[in-house]
């Protein structure tokens, strides 16, 4: 099965890091949502999405940061993916 | 009965799967809606909608994923349909 | 008398159907809103609406599928009417 | 005193209607804003309103319905005016 | 000391009205803002305002209505004023 | 050390004002924020912000009135500063 | 490793400051945002985002203050970073 973004989304694979959770206390200075790494596996076309012309600048392989609440999850052949709009793509890692 | 949906809307049929519900405790991490799988039955004829050019890129029997809350249902002939717009729609599967 | 919608907006009257109300409880997986049916009785001019060009794309007596809980309910001469602008009418059924 | 509504301003003169309150109970199937009957007593000139090219479309003496709860009441020479944008006018009645 | 509004923002000098407050009890039917009456003391330059035209349409001396919530108070020499935008004058009375 | 702004922001030295504060009850009619008297320290070059050409009118000098609840607080050598955009800035005192 | 930010995106490293840290009382007069200072480590190319043309005012080694609360932390080979977009960049310290 393969799986074909539409517009300016893509999928991702969440790479797996050890998480060394503190203690539960959230400290106003720095309750920020924390990015996640992820290897791209699908990009969509780009085009013009809601009225604005959107050039995909991401490409299969490439290893990014994405926003960790951002996009849908979604099971595929029993593997979880990501679907999210490349906007939710923070950085490359190189 | 025919439906013809109007500007970049569609017109779905969801697939069911199987569910296997984990216990009811929701964790941040995975608090992510899970998109559902659907197969189109109709599609609008896209257009200017809402001052923006809209180019329909799914067909008449695309298998897709769409975002679950998304859309309105609607019973036609005793058969459940879901009419979302065309941004609604995450990916075609193939 | 008559009323004449302004813009895009368009004047439906309901079609009642038998509602099979199930029991109170709301699960989260079918928390959508349920389109009602109607038909089309005046339709608005179109033109040029909030800075873009709207085009009305249903007509007096068109059978529609719109969202249950979109426009205004006005009552003429005893009948009930809904006024709701055309991006509100979801389907044409024919 | 004359009132000179600004933009795409009108001011109504409310037409009162017999109000039939029914019992206090909300329905969530018909939890409708109800648009209420007015006279046009002054319109505004139109022009470009928040970048937006705004036709007038309702004169001096057509009576039309509008969201009940749209504009601001203001009371000049002892009687009550609203005063709202022409968006706000859902339909003219003939 | 003159005081000189920035883009499409004027200052207005209020004018007091006799207040005939009623009882306290807000019914839902007439939970609507009231103007409140002012002359313009200052008009600033208008021009292109978040990337849209404005021109003024209001000019020093004018006796206007205004959404009473709007704007900032600013005491002036021990004189009273609130600057808002333009957009926020209702009418103008004559 | 020297402060230089990015896009359409102004960098302002707040004038302390006296301040009779009244007592602590809020009265409806009067919950409007106060704007404060600053002095412009340093201007942005402004520029296509947003999308949209912003022209600096203000320059390092002014005495100006702002939205007392605007912007982000900076302590620079010492002294404290407020970091806002054009915007924010109400008006000129002259 | 190395961290290359899309689009309009830069990556910053926090400049530890003392922190006075006053009681825990907030007062409305002082309940603004404090900026924090970074030093700019990465730079996005820019580019049309979100169909509007943005030009990187902001470049490597350049020390900045940003607005606490924005962008997203990521920590890369043990160091901290922060991932925000250039207009979370309130000025450049020279």
């Amino acid at each position: 099965m393969k799986i074909r973004p539409l517009g300016d989304r893509v999928v991702i694979k969440k790479i797996e890091a050890e998480e060394t959770t503190k203690s539960g206390i959230v400290l106003p200075g720095s309750a920020k949502e924390k990015p996640q790494e992820a290897e791209i596996v699908a990009v969509g076309p780009g085009g013009v999405i809601d009225g604005k012309e959107i050039k995909m600048e991401v490409k299969v392989g490439d290893r990014v940061l994405f926003s960790k609440y951002a996009g849908n999850e979604v099971k595929i052949d029993g593997v979880e993916y990501t679907i999210l709009r490349q906007d939710d793509i923070l950085a490359i890692i190189e």
